[in-house]
């Protein structure tokens, strides 16, 4: 049983002290559409992709190596990195 | 013990079948970068925000009606939600 890969879930945001004009526009409409109790809110990007690596760690690299060089700007950006194994071949 | 509230991470993409040229370019640029085996690139939206509720079904019943009233466009966006506790309180 081998796996044929990985669906991975990158989430990137603004670092925390970063402005965040999105998320405070969005928690600012959220009050004035009567939802309450709702705070910090952060807007950020979510990428999916899918990725051909021997096992999860392999898996893992790959993509921390894609979000260094493309999906996120390290100055003012985090990201975090989710997989999951896609379906398995016999 | 009570929990004070909940962290909510919304995940928006774009529904299956609609174009998505910001995913498209970006899976060009990998290959173009020399990234091998990265495929099915789709480029959406991560909001985090806190929410203050008893429990974490009302929790997820607030922030889904959150996603379907602002954060995402339900006739080309799909969303998914997934919570955690924030700190306790004794």
């Amino acid at each position: 049983m081998s796996v044929a890969g990985y669906e991975a879930l990158v989430e990137v945001q603004l670092r925390p002290g970063v402005a965040d004009p999105q998320g405070a526009t969005i928690e600012h409409a959220l009050g004035a559409l009567g939802f309450n109790g709702v705070s910090k809110v952060r807007a950020g990007k979510a990428f999916r992709l899918q990725v051909d690596a021997p096992d999860a760690s392999a898996a893992r690299r790959l993509v921390e190596e894609i979000c260094a060089r493309l999906l996120a700007n390290p100055v003012i950006e985090v990201s975090a990195v989710s997989l999951e194994p896609l379906g398995e071949v016999a």
